[in-house]
């Protein structure tokens, strides 16, 4: 089934101990888009400037990604730039220009509009609720959000999380959203205003599902090398969505398997800077390192 | 199978955000012991003082816990104090007290010299090492340490974990023994120096089995209040060798299992403060919380 994501396309300089790149292509619906090609057809809702060329476009393309959403405006793309320290759990951003992001609105092209899977990446609540009400249809929607917005637009995001099925949201950014510190509660607690599945995304540690049924947990397959977490998270959730969208079944079952799809992908998201690693992939690799969590994890009761 | 445990007991004052508790039986030996009895029979040696007492000593035989061993001096038992704020992840000490713990030589009874497994609590390396070296004929041993030794006695840390088949550290002593920051490479160097077996315990994040044969993650079991982290990470241990020691089963399938009892038996410890929970248990329990982990990392592959 197809699987829309509206969010940022961006240009990321990146430091970390490994090295150090300069205004690759990054963003939260690209690396989302990239992962879940590899599981569902894809479009993208996102905005550019006037220096995203037809060489970044091909990107998408390559990868079958339908970029008619993708609106290229006067001005200068994104631009994030941040460092990775010691044990690169955190991201130090050392600059941030919104450029034609910073007056995004969303627009969607009618043939999308049939779309049954959508993922409103980490833009503004108000944003994200206006693409929501476009689509009465859905098999199932998921939201990611930030700080950021917890602080400073909380009933926005309060409007926004009551519409959606699905939220994927790191540890501080649910203890922050539900003002819980235990996950459990912080989990319990956002289930309550909305979506019936809430996903905590912890980095090296993996990920936890609170589903509807049950409480599933999948560890982030251990690296050799983490050379860049940039992307981590979207990438996580290109995995989960795209093979939730890939075979419709949103059983508790699959969403456990879907997890697991969200941190395989993550895992390879890591390995380099950019989304290299994530155009290089074989559905192959995809398979093999899913059957590695399952002998990461798996026990004789 | 019998297992032995040399390490601390202490009389522990904690805060924490739930509560205060002042002077509770704690220490390494003593959270061990109790979680290990649940599974085998077990034996103790370490140092107490004056101050303690018979209704201490009948919290041990309550358990069949054979504490010949528990050599008692003049003077005070040890004392720590400390403190865990918000996420409780990290304990701060407020005071620390070593009394009769300062000069202790382990002493061992000559029942004991037929145990088949061995824990070297987090004592002096020095100790560990004599102790190690008096029980030639193990089924297994197993070390813990802490970044004091790792600071201060680098070289005596080294010589006893040559001996051992087994070492439990967290997160931060694994990459501070091995220099390495990624967990992988750093179970890899450890492995190299000793241990073929390495647990890398991750407090609310469970833990990372890194066996001959293969890596094992176990999640902790998701609470939904954490009372007082003290002692988990023994209360681990005890699990985890309590298992070894009661099957004597050192194959990678029944390490994986031995790994799930020590985070079963890390959630139990805390639910409450002190050793209180962990001496209420029942069978049931612990093997009922066995299969919810099972379900907690289950999926079909």
């Amino acid at each position: 089934m197809s699987l829309l994501v509206v969010g940022s396309i961006a240009f990321d300089s990146i430091r970390t101990p490994y090295g150090e790149v300069v205004e690759i292509l990054g963003g939260s619906a690209t690396f989302f888009s990239i992962t879940a090609s590899w599981f569902t057809p894809v479009s993208v809702v996102a905005v550019v400037g006037e220096d995203f060329g037809d060489e970044h476009f091909r990107v998408f393309g390559e990868r079958s990604i339908d970029t008619t959403g993708v609106e290229r405006l006067p001005g200068r793309t994104f631009r994030w730039k941040g460092e990775y320290k010691g044990d690169m759990n955190q991201a130090f951003t050392l600059d941030t220009q919104l450029n034609v992001f910073e007056n995004f609105v969303p627009k969607i092209p009618a043939a999308y509009l049939g779309t049954e899977f959508l993922f409103l990446g980490n833009i503004m609540p108000t944003l994200q609720l206006e693409v929501r009400r476009m689509f009465p249809n859905l098999r199932a929607s998921a939201l990611d959000t930030m700080n950021l917005w917890i602080k400073t637009m909380p009933e926005d995001l309060a409007k926004v999380l009551a519409t959606v099925e699905i939220l994927l949201v790191n540890e501080n950014e649910a203890r922050m959203l539900s003002g819980q510190n235990n996950l459990k509660k912080a989990a319990q607690f956002i289930q309550k205003a909305g979506p019936r599945v809430v996903v905590i995304k912890r980095g090296e540690h993996g990920a936890t599902l609170f589903g509807p049924e049950s409480i599933f947990t999948v560890p982030a397959f251990p690296l050799d090398s983490v050379y860049d977490p940039t992307g981590a998270g979207d990438t996580f959730a290109g995995g989960f969505m795209g093979h939730l969208a890939r075979t419709g079944d949103l059983s508790d079952a699959n969403l456990r398997r879907s997890a697991v799809y969200g941190s395989v992908m993550g895992s390879f998201a890591v390995e380099e800077f950019g989304v290299g690693r994530l155009m290089r992939l074989t559905p192959e690799e995809i398979e093999s390192r899913f059957r590695e969590i399952k002998n990461l994890t798996h026990f004789d009761a």
